[in-house]
């Protein structure tokens, strides 16, 4: 690689940019993960990494991206046969509900169209239909990585109580925890599954897994097997500070500074200020001329935005102009989107004059690649960033 | 934790010192994984990483740690009901058989004194009486890192061979990779398991399979279930530099930068730095007037030596003083060697001086916990080193 | 402090945002700099420094900031009681030949309006009418950092070539130095004076003398009292690759680093790319309707822009709305331009969406602070960025 | 550079061993040095650094290295002509007064053996001989870096009490700072001069005078030239929490640490300990049969200890030797010394298995250099470590 002058754009919708005190932590020499120094760091990890979650449960911590805390969720609550219900939100939930039926379970796909959330209306109606609790789990992805597009987790829960169904919640908040409202104990989430580079602001290769009393309890009699993701000699041995095979240590001190940088800016303050860029880049996509891929108001991502390109532009050619002239990395439309948008990361460690570089450098890139997009985006986005 | 002036000794045998060099190199910005930088990042990596297996054969990385690599091993070679035949070596190799029978395999478990390898002769006594080959793999682990013992590979292949049986030979590398001689393609190793934070000096977080075109063909009919750690996806992606899930990048960066150390260095005088460092150990052992836990001398451990401590005295007081004392870890006693003896760690990023620290540190604590070691362990040692 | 969330925007003028890889390099262990290792980085930086002034004479590298550096160019070359030739450019030139008259030299002080660099007409005609040759050095700031003014050194050469005048030039090239071109042999200048802070793209602490033959023999019969300046204690120890006194070892790591991305992206591209990031900074202070301080077309800065603010306005309130709202340094106005201007550092590693983000905050900042910023500005620098 | 596996022993007697986090604390980024964060981080060290220095005055911290500090200690206090009474206790005893020489002083050298520190008695005698008071400053070299030999300063300090005499009393304590009990109030001393590279465990670059009021006093009619070095715009300008000039940042950073490190340790407990190693490290020397430098047994240095090499010996071949076979730097004899004595450092950042495996090496070391070293030393250095 030639030598770019200044600081790459990354902004794809994860992995994000780590703060360089976050990277620095992770820099500290490697200590034994069976003394007391490491054990003391455990312990306060796993009481640290709760809030987050919103929750007062046991959460796990894996030495694995986010697709293995997928695998565990699945894993550790269901058994071969069973079914789940799941939603097309985006590329992510098919590619989950595809590692469900890997795994050798039934899966209840509702067809969606790439631009809204999971339906509360589309809940009720399958719980209700399904009279004998064949349905062991509803899987909802909270924020689609792919669209841009939030589901609304809280009518979910309620939906699924208004069916009085038994089935689990299991919910996918790899690009939402640490950026977007997210209440696993208050939400009624039976399993959350998190990884470490979104919202958390760290490097991939740490995920988790939040328990609610009810997943611990249907993981005494799911018997898929697992071995590696197994929640029950984990739980055992974070009780003492300690993990059943060897933790990745540095990611660990990574994830102690990134919860303190956290809870130190305020977790209301951290979703506001997502929330803010979120509008703001959406301003500037309307004042561009372009239209936003999610189409319901109460659905939009605070952690991404997904913008339609005009018939007859390459998504990806955009995104290769600006990744050559601007240095900025924009996520890529997945599966059936490819071609048809770009993503705009605007989540982790960002602030207002990061995002007015980001929009500037989409503006100036829409424009070299033949599709002209009005200055008065930029300018309305800063308006917003200015008086708000 | 108060501080303890200077540098700690992690004389665990694993994870180890990790160079500053390597350490800092994780510290580079996450990049998208995705683009065209990563992608030339992954293709020189999965190309770079195969002489440390000593292998032109696919490797695949995982963004795990070492069980998971253990687990992929066995999930996409075997089918439930498959049996193996697996050597009661010591801890690792009693927990890697427990994995199997947790994924649904039968083991044909042969016990074990753990103070041997896994045998040769029993190894050809049990395929030959094997003849409706129900065995499908035979598991090794090369060097047991809970006794420092090191299993004749070469051994065991010829004795699969002179038993004429198809049987995959899947060995466990994790603590001998990158520091006692090993050969994947030369010995006819099906697989091959391998850690990141041993001797690759990296932090834990990475993970490896080495597979030959044998296990590749098994893997075609394999059907114990996997999504994370399912070779084909994986195998295709990494033909174009690509991951099918989020890689760790900041690890690869790591890699990147410990492979080259290992080149730089040549993997002869790897080998033979960490022989010299275990044969001044035995030496120092001996002189202090104690016992090497390996019998048998074809079979002493390059990277780590396991030391009896005399009846009497707890092994994990001796090593407590010495954390208290002179701020070193050093491994416990595993399983049914608790308390019993303490293992000493001379592999990875390491020297004749970091050695002589950690032997004197040894003497010294084993005198203050009432197992007085004659000075003549040290200075045999250094003789050792001096003349060598 | 509060934790600001994502990257400081540090637009000051110098200290520059110094590139992640150069910290990573500054962070190796310090070695021995009596030692071998030491002795091949120096001669290495000691060469490999030469170009970025462009001379092949030697350049000096002392472990102390700028204004040492000025220290030692006006004591190795001068004695008490010589007179200098010195223009009030700005607040930096007010110093220098305030530190000469405190160092017991007489200076002729050829006064300005800090919006224009050094008058080569005026250099003629002092230089002419010296006709006892009293004035010993021509000192000139190359790049005003004050002000962004920057002065046309090869046509003051020309005019001491002219005035056939046996005076030195000494340059002070603190704030251009690996921005804006510069030629050190070929612009026969004598003692170029430098900082690792600015374009160098490294921490500070470390200054710079590239000395031509003239000075060398200058140093020879100079007699202001210095020590720790002294170029001959240095220059003699440098021919080994060593130092009279400890230099500052991982200041030099940095240094080794930050060459190499200059020399990896091209001196050529680097002045280009701060002359464009300029002109665009240009556009936009004119585009907001306000005044660009330097008034010739001739010396406007690549490095930085200082920029008048509307009567009535406070400079330094808007820099404060600045760093409170958008978490970004500006220089301040020095001197008597204190509250009237505020500077835009647009040099070291910099980039074009890093541009746009300190433009925007800029404006948007302007705004907020009552000095109504038209959206133009931003708008017109894009364009030149874009099409340029 | 051809790899050496494991860590280098750098064991000089400075620069010393930089903790990691320390070096991790200097590669955050370069902040504003007029901005309000850096002015906290100045106000705070500036207080902060006061402790280590036992006083309770300013200490101003320079942005260069020790020897410049040595040149301010000087020009703020002296004026030309002025006498300075100097002893011979080594080479850097011998470089100061050079030093003052060459800044137009001149020097009463009092000669020396370089095996003693300063002589009280002399000190009484030479200033009772000087009843016109033209000796304005006593120069002490606290400790000898070049022979470890530790001067008494309070000794030194009652002499020029007793003789009734007005000098100032300067003391360098560049090696002993941060290792070795010294008190700049309760002794008396008038400038303090140090450096960041020894017991301070940073990187070289930054030097400190701590200044005692009568110092203060003096400064006011000081009239050698200094402005780099003048006390009073940087005593000024650091009330407000800024500096003169540019300093250097990111050292400062490492300073904020450094002290944190120091102060949790506690003093005492960092000097005792750099006296228990000094103590078995002239154990080992005796064990070998070899002479320790200093002569007088109240002048032991803690920071380092210089071995004398048996006659036909060349010393810097032991050490080539040391470094080539065992990747250790040890100190060179200096001046006179040249070949004669190496110097073990055992100061900053320093344990006792780091000490046993310094010990170790130079063990082996001399026995390769054909000065066969007696076991008994380490044997006798490890017995103190043990039950001391």
């Amino acid at each position: 690689m030639t030598y770019a002058a200044g600081r790459h754009f990354l902004q794809i919708p994860g992995p994000t940019n780590v703060p360089d005190v976050v990277l620095r932590a992770m820099s500290a020499a490697t200590i034994d993960h069976r003394g007391p120094e490491f054990q003391e760091l455990a312990k306060q990890l796993l009481h640290d990494v709760k809030p987050v979650f919103g929750t007062t449960n046991p959460v796990v911590i894996y030495p694995a991206t986010g697709t293995g805390a997928w695998e565990a969720a699945l894993t550790n609550t269901l058994s071969p046969g069973d079914t789940v219900l799941a939603f097309e939100t985006g590329h992510f939930a098919t590619l989950w509900q595809e590692m469900a039926r890997g795994l050798g379970l039934h899966v209840d796909f509702v067809p969606g169209d790439w631009r809204h959330g999971a339906s509360p209306e589309v809940v009720v109606e399958r719980l209700l239909a399904d009279t004998k609790h064949r349905i062991k789990a509803v899987c909802v992805v909270h924020n689609e990585t792919s669209t841009g597009v939030t589901s609304r987790v809280p009518e979910i829960r309620a939906a699924i109580d208004a069916a009085e169904h038994p089935a689990l919640l299991l919910v996918d908040t790899i690009s939402s925890l640490g950026s977007i409202d997210y209440r696993h104990d208050e939400w009624g989430v039976d399993v959350t599954v998190a990884g470490s580079q979104k919202g958390l602001m760290l490097p991939p290769g740490m995920s988790f897994n939040a328990i609610s009393d009810k997943a611990l309890n249907a993981a005494k009699t799911a018997c898929l097997p697992k071995i590696f993701w197994d929640w029950g000699p984990m739980l055992t041995a974070n009780e003492r500070g300690f993990f059943p095979y060897t933790p990745n240590t540095n990611l660990m001190y990574g994830l102690r500074e990134a919860l303190r940088l956290l809870y130190d800016e305020g977790l209301e303050n951290v979703f506001a200020r997502h929330a803010r860029h979120a509008a703001a880049t959406r301003a500037a996509v309307r004042g561009w001329g372009l239209e936003v891929l999610c189409e319901d108001e109460r659905e939009h991502s605070g952690a991404l935005t997904a913008v339609l390109v005009p018939e007859g532009i390459d998504a990806d050619k955009v995104r290769a102009i600006i990744l050559d002239r601007f240095d900025m990395s924009l996520g890529a439309g997945l599966g059936k989107l490819a071609g048809k948008i770009f993503r705009i990361g605007h989540l982790g460690a960002f602030n207002d004059l990061t995002l007015a570089g980001t929009l500037a450098g989409v503006q100036m890139g829409l424009t070299l690649a033949g599709a002209p997009a009005d200055p008065r985006g930029l300018q309305d986005a800063l308006e917003l960033l200015q008086n708000d």
